[in-house]
């Protein structure tokens, strides 16, 4: 492991430019400070967004940029005002890493929605310095972005429950939804998608995955263990289902038609979008109005959400299904991730591979 | 007033086709049931809804139909069952005179939910007749569907509480905005949008009129109290409004952008629909994850929310602007209706009309 301070020129994978691609960087991270947690990293999950983020889709690309924000590692320092974590714990860092602490949501915990908020990578940190994410040996991170892996939770199962798992977690909680016997349903079954069937299953809902074709039913219902399966473009199906749903978790990440699904909800049923869409979405107000239907979406979860699903995840045994693969295979699971040829998480052992 | 048995034909004024022009009437009543209250109506708010109707709008009239669901009057008989209201008392009746009873909203006491609600007019009740409104000398309605008035409420003033007042108490009592403090924005001032204003103040809310001119600033703050008037078209007051409402109760009944008023709403702001709009409304996911902000619509409310409502008002002090007009006069107030020339609702002195 080394000298501490050898530690802090850290090896990492960055993106150099708008292609993408990965090749290992070396850069400095800075001193431990009083509320700092110096973390070896273990695993990282790649989320959608790293390939936004790398490929510039934003137009807010700074480079080099190390991504990784499912970032799952080991405690090896401590700032002395530390409190929440010691040398030695199980650690995951998330999608935030920083936040203003003084406006009306950071007061009240729920910093994802601080206009402030500092981004894991590709933003700059209250030094001036640029972040970098978790594709990379070691991360300096504030105790309060960071959260403790739960005992006999395995760390490489842990990665994609920090943005995936909580992304779908923390709208059931903040909406009401969390207690069984609910009725939800999932639009959409990528990484988000299949942790809202898994998350939902644990709560004790009864969970219908809907897809436009049929392809995906026996994974659906066999391997996630969802208890029904609805083809959109099965009109009697679809009739049959009127007002049937408590919640709809929409993962569809492109344009579509909101007007299908609304009528599946019961009065007072919610649809959560959580896909960024730059196209606009439509609907008709008497499609919500009779029904006191909600159109909502929700960004990641706190960093007290994230703790909590963590518990959860752990008390429930829940676990993602992830493809580990090392971090000289990242581009290639890149690329497969855009085609969507993964089941349906890759995670990189950064801890096992050669940086 | 005649005895009772004489009382069930009664006079009304209806609209016997398209042309929406209303005409005296003569009908008969059901014979008061056990649940039933035969109501002799005093005074009948007009509103939008009633246009949509008589003029069939909406292609789903039956003629001859007497509009009106505004309606205030005296209880002058009561069947065996009735244990809500006794002969003398003042009650009023909203949109709705029946409901299944079984369903989920029924049983959760939200019955302007059901599917199988009865409409007070231009439906057909459970004996298989048609059912017809208030401006009509008396109405028999069961007694789940009658409303006290407070003492000390001046019945005309209760008329426009019981559609356009507890269209807008309902959301702001079944989201959690009815504690003081809250900051309100009101988007359309007429008949709906207007008792928003009034109702929202009552509450002891911070209220902001928002519109797409200066027309009604004098009228929004010195008339209606609203403490604040907002140009949607003045692009640097907007900018300074962003991030400062938790809700808005939008009352535009036609299409309409939302794009500039979802940036007004706080973290978990809410936009209300209360406008029918039978073109698609847009919106972009972003506007909504960031910030978990909930678009969503109600329709009228609860009988129990009416019940609740009306004590708010009598408590408040709160009053409705009317206009108070003969029957000879209700054609042409529906056409002022018509081109917004009324400050705010029409209410028929049905009682001193010569029908």
């Amino acid at each position: 492991m080394g000298s501490v301070a050898a530690e802090k020129t850290v090896k990492g994978w960055a993106a150099h430019d708008a292609s993408g691609v990965l090749s290992p960087y070396t850069y400095q991270l800075r001193e431990t400070g009083p509320e700092d947690v110096l973390i070896r990293v273990l695993y990282c999950g790649i989320c959608h967004t790293d390939i936004h983020q790398t490929k510039n889709h934003l137009g807010m690309s700074n480079y080099p940029m190390v991504p990784g924000h499912e970032v799952v590692g080991e405690v090896v320092e401590i700032g002395p005002s530390v409190s929440k974590h010691r040398v030695g714990d199980k650690v995951g860092v998330g999608i935030i890493v920083g936040c203003c602490r003084s406006c009306s949501p950071c007061k009240a915990n729920i910093e994802q929605y601080c206009n402030k908020r500092i981004w894991t990578y590709n933003d700059v940190y209250t030094d001036g310095q640029p972040t970098q994410g978790g594709f990379a040996s070691h991360m300096i991170v504030d105790q309060k972005f960071v959260v403790k892996i739960p005992e006999g939770m395995a760390p490489e199962q842990a990665a994609p429950l920090l943005c995936a798992g909580v992304t779908v977690y923390s709208p059931l909680a903040h909406f009401g939804l969390k207690e069984p016997g609910l009725r939800g349903g999932v639009l959409g079954l990528g990484g988000v998608g299949h942790m809202g069937v898994k998350i939902a299953k644990a709560m004790g809902h009864h969970v219908t995955v809907i897809s436009s074709s049929g392809k995906k039913k026996a994974e659906a219902m066999d391997h996630l263990g969802a208890d029904s399966y609805l083809i959109s473009s099965n009109e009697s199906d679809m009739s049959t289902a009127v007002d049937s749903l408590d919640y709809i978790i929409d993962t569809i990440p492109a344009h579509h038609a909101l007007e299908p699904y609304l009528p599946l909800l019961k009065v007072n049923g919610k649809l959560i979008l959580m896909g960024v869409i730059n196209q606009p979405l439509q609907f008709l107000t008497p499609m919500v109005m009779l029904g006191r239907k909600t159109i909502t979406g929700t960004f990641i979860g706190s960093m007290d959400e994230t703790q909590e699903m963590l518990e959860f995840c752990a008390e429930k045994g829940l676990t993602s299904t992830i493809e580990i693969v090392k971090m000289d295979y990242v581009n290639e699971a890149i690329e497969r991730l855009e085609r969507n040829d993964v089941r349906y998480r890759f995670v990189v052992d950064v801890a096992a591979s050669n940086l």
